[in-house]
């Protein structure tokens, strides 16, 4: 059975640099990826990323991934089936490849998904006018009509970003807007944020790109709306299911509670990126828990496996 | 006078992340740096910033001094003198151009000085063999005999890193090593480090690059050392005399305690990179904190100046 020191589960923008720094402390390090790059990959310009003004999500995983071969790291295009605790080291077991391997540490960079509308239209036009994040995206739509499909407070702060790009805001909202009420009190302040409740977009429709969406309901007279944006901003949802399986700490959203070391609750288990409780959910600051996470796992093993 | 929503205080891998974020929050921002680029502009090559497989510090800055500018976020070079609450806002006065500005927000990122050891040759020897971070560039003596000098805590754990790539690792202590028990021991067990105690370095010598250093007493019946590498690790410094003049709290290395929103325990003020408390400093972590920063002035701004 292949030993090592630590095994990083997930190749995005938290895992990736994780093997990185774990190369530099000189640990036996393997990546295990289902998706190589993550969910990056489905933005279409990062221009927040310190360091590159501006590169696709792909050119950005692009990067992290060519970061860590340079640094002799292996990457196994795998699910994790399963990671198990085994006296003080863990088992991980694969599903494509059906391995197992040994590991003294395990870093969880599982990330999220992006909720999706799931209506036509959706998959096909992402990135052609169809996007999950307004900090990302927001700035390629200056001066056009965009819609903010969600009602809750992040999809009120997404809403505000995007209102000083954009010419004009719909937020559509299948119920009422539950924003925190200075969220609310403060969409309402903005003069091009039009607020829309009880209303759904059941289709996205355009043929090389985003022309308009179909409404649930009559809006202005019409059930299309003509956009040059759409912004789905219906959650996150941690991939936690490996966390849950070894008793690590979840807040209320789902996501692992770190500390400032990355480190959860569980001796030997450290998490970072979007899976993690930090708000504030970017590229960068995954990059920065990943490194410290594999600073962590190195403290951890060579304080002989005391916390 | 010239009011902004924030003032960042520091140009370097944090500071200039803030202002690449706070403009993709339509924060109207100012940098003021002393020095462009801050202390990573002393390291000769970083291939620890994750996208990044090698270039120079100063490269390094120069991209995230790019990327600020394609935000169109205004850089004083000058130093800033004072920062002073002024009711709701803070007023900022500069040395060099003598001006002052009005501001809602401030994010110190005003990073640390290297202590040096003040000894003739090592300022022209610094990037020729003389360095003061072995997590950069350690890989760059692979299989060469180097020193480390400092015999703290942390200069117990840049001798390990060191030690998986020269050949020979001398830990230079003026006293006694007096790191944690556990890394005297894991020290003492790796075979290439050889602790030298009550001894200190009084001369860097070399022509175009360092090849030995003169020692204050006779070790193996010579007080030369010949030497591919010296790392000066006998600490940093954090620069938090701006901090300290806005009762910012500080821990008892005088370091900027923040939380993991970068807030500090004063109103309007965030701090981010190496001056703050996160005990590993990294520049991919001060970018991090940076764009955490920014958000948390947009957040703090955006709530009327309630935490």
């Amino acid at each position: 059975m292949e030993e090592y020191d630590v095994i990083i589960v997930g190749g995005g923008c938290a895992g990736f640099p994780a093997a990185v720094y774990a190369a530099r402390f000189n640990l036996n390090a393997l990546v295990i990826a289902k998706e190589l790059g993550g969910l990056i990959t489905s933005t279409h310009v990062v221009e927040n990323y310190p360091g590159f003004i501006s590169l696709s999500g792909q050119e950005l995983a692009t990067k992290l991934e060519e970061h860590v071969k340079a640094n002799n790291v292996p990457i196994e295009n795998d699910i994790v089936q399963s990671v198990q605790r085994d006296g003080d080291s863990f088992l991980v077991k694969t599903e494509l490849m059906e391995k197992t391997y040994k590991t003294k540490t395990v870093i969880l960079a599982t990330g999220t998904r992006h909720k999706h509308l799931d209506v036509k239209g959706e998959k096909e036009l992402q990135g052609k006018g169809v996007s999950y994040c307004a900090t990302c995206d927001g700035p390629l739509f200056k001066n056009k009509v965009v819609a903010i499909v969600g009602g809750s407070d992040s999809a009120a702060k997404e809403a505000m970003v995007l209102s000083g790009h954009a010419s004009k805001v719909y937020m559509l909202v299948r119920n009422k807007l539950a924003a925190e009420p200075i969220n609310v009190k403060r969409v309402e302040a903005i003069s091009n944020i039009e607020v829309v409740e009880g209303i759904e977009v059941t289709e996205i429709c355009g043929e090389k790109s985003l022309t308009h969406v179909q409404l649930s309901r009559e809006f202005e007279g019409k059930t299309q709306l003509e956009l040059g944006g759409i912004f789905i901003a219906i959650g996150q949802q941690p991939q936690n299911e490996l966390a849950q399986s070894l008793d690590v700490t979840l807040n209320g959203r789902g996501e692992v509670i770190i500390d400032r070391l990355s480190r959860t609750n569980q001796n030997g288990v450290f998490a970072a990126g979007d899976n993690t409780d930090m708000e504030w959910k970017q590229g960068i600051v995954g990059a920065a828990e990943g490194s410290i996470a594999a600073y962590s796992a190195f403290e951890y093993i060579h304080h002989n496996f005391e916390r």
